[in-house]
């Protein structure tokens, strides 16, 4: 049983998208989870109304899986996250983390400013022992299997023990949410050899080479689309924040680019999207930022209801394997110089 | 009056696809210039004769054009650079580049072992003055006018003078090879905002915006396949090289995953590659090493015909329009205090 608390005001497409992409998850959800809407109360509810007249009123039914948590105010998208945490303790971003800190929710869902939601999962949920920056993990579609990647956009500037600790957290989580086991985790580099690289990267070479995870080298970034390196399938990719963060955006932005490239060469639009869903990102929903205590999973800020229906089920997915606990026993262990 | 030194035997496919791709350019260049096959003479010899004989027999009027220059070894895509170099003085690679050092030849294009040209050109040709690590500036096909992104894989751990310099660099070779008037440069980043980024980044920012050049702010990695930035569009994106290289290669390799997957949706092959053909890295041939004394062009090792063909055109406008002599002065000036 999981309960998902979600910041109903986070996104582009706030409310709407949000109270959407919580009744689509309550009608696919087991009926033992439930989720917390948590922003202005009065929005919410009307805009639950609004929803269930629409498109959507077969989901009525699910209405009564959905608990609204008021908070009055609202981060903006562009908010500074350093002063917006302080100045709006009730914020839906502060409240329902705080929920989640104080064990009335089991994970925090947002759609809202990252930087926010960064810092404030950091005061409000603080990290595992031993950990010295938290990571965002986003999945990368594939020629094959999805493939994590992280750092992709919390920290710069890492050193290597960083990136094992990286390397750490993202076989976790490939391990219990994405189901694989002994999940293979490759550095992103500009060459398969272990001398490849620069400073930091040819030291997290050496560190990973003994770290006790199943590491299978260097991963270019032609084998990153294709899913896998000169040694085989990769399941984790460990990276400084800086190159993940411009990697993942470069990625968002070349589909349009193709695809607008193909429509203007006649080929028919619902084909295209149809042939290359598996690349949508709004499969996978979001992205947690692992090294907190908790599941605090960060959504792109034009999310789509679809998205967001994604994203909670991941939470529900990441509570019901015990991510957090998992994390914690396997970085603790580490830390204190045990075998990984 | 160019005369081009093409390294006969560098590449997955010489020399066939070299001696094609000569055979190309000669026929579309202008009759003052000429090409220097480097390489082992009796095999480029019997490669002219095999092609002129096949599909290519409407070339033979300009096998004339074509002068052979004798060069015994070859240096092999997988060598180790620094003793490839040291040992093989007399492969099509260090023929080829002392032609061009001794004023025989006026450019250079290879295929070959990237790391070997990078260093022998260094030795060779030198660096210009003031210059203190030259860059790899490679085309990115984009929504609207290809970008130069610089450096794409000479250097890594780079400092924010040297992306200063790799900034002039870039700016010269937008303008006279690629026509653009006072081009843009942005800088590639994890935000718009001038204090986003890492260390070396925020440096950068600080000191492009004071160097004279027409710079225009931080780009992210969405912006790239759009061609332009929250300030417009962009001529010139400088990065460090790692990060440069694995966005190049994650490029190269995002295309082919979507074809199969438009392919695999039913969608007729020859149609996506028609409406793709302007994200073709063979379009554009070659990617300039700046910052030596000289012209040396790199290609993919995998290039065809089509794609060599294209370097040596690139290479014709590098000398046409003394590439080397204004990134002369342009260096050696901001180098000396003046205004760039």
């Amino acid at each position: 049983m999981a309960r998902i608390a979600l910041d109903a005001m986070g996104g582009d497409h706030a409310p709407l998208a949000t109270v959407t992409g919580a009744l689509l998850a309550a009608a696919e959800l087991d009926p033992a989870h439930s989720i917390l809407l948590v922003g202005r109360s009065a929005l919410i509810e009307h805009t639950l109304d609004d929803v269930l007249r629409g498109e959507h009123s077969a989901l009525a039914a699910h209405r009564a899986r959905l608990q609204v948590v008021d908070a009055p105010d609202v981060i903006e998208m562009a908010e500074k996250p350093s002063s917006a945490i302080r100045t709006k303790p009730n914020s839906s971003m502060m409240v329902g983390l705080r929920l989640h800190a104080e064990g009335k929710a089991d994970a925090f869902v947002s759609a809202g400013n990252t930087g926010a939601q960064m810092a404030a999962s950091m005061v409000l949920l603080r990290l595992h022992e031993g950990i010295k920056r938290p990571a965002i993990a986003t999945i990368f579609p594939t020629a094959k299997q999805p493939v994590i990647v992280l750092d992709s956009g919390a920290n710069v500037d890492c050193s290597a023990a960083e990136l094992v600790q990286f390397a750490r957290l993202g076989a976790v989580y490939a391990h219990d949410v994405l189901g694989r086991a002994n999940p293979a985790v490759g550095l992103l580099n500009i060459g398969e050899e272990p001398e490849k690289g620069d400073t930091v990267s040819k030291e997290a070479h050496a560190l990973l080479a003994q770290s006790g995870l199943h590491f299978v080298g260097n991963v270019e970034g032609r084998d990153l689309p294709a899913g896998h390196n000169h040694q085989g399938p990769i399941d984790v990719v460990v990276c400084d924040g800086f190159v993940g963060n411009v990697l993942l955006k470069f990625y968002e932005g070349i589909a349009p680019l193709m695809v607008g490239l193909l429509v203007k060469g006649g080929i028919d639009q619902d084909r295209i999207m149809t042939a290359l869903a598996q690349l949508d990102y709004s499969t996978h929903g979001g992205a947690p930022l692992l090294g907190v205590r908790g599941v605090s999973i960060i959504c792109h800020g034009r999310s789509s209801p679809r998205a967001l229906k994604n994203a909670i089920k991941v939470a529900v997915q990441a509570v019901e394997n015990r991510l957090d606990e998992h994390i914690g026993k396997r970085v603790d262990g580490a830390a204190g110089g045990a075998a990984a």
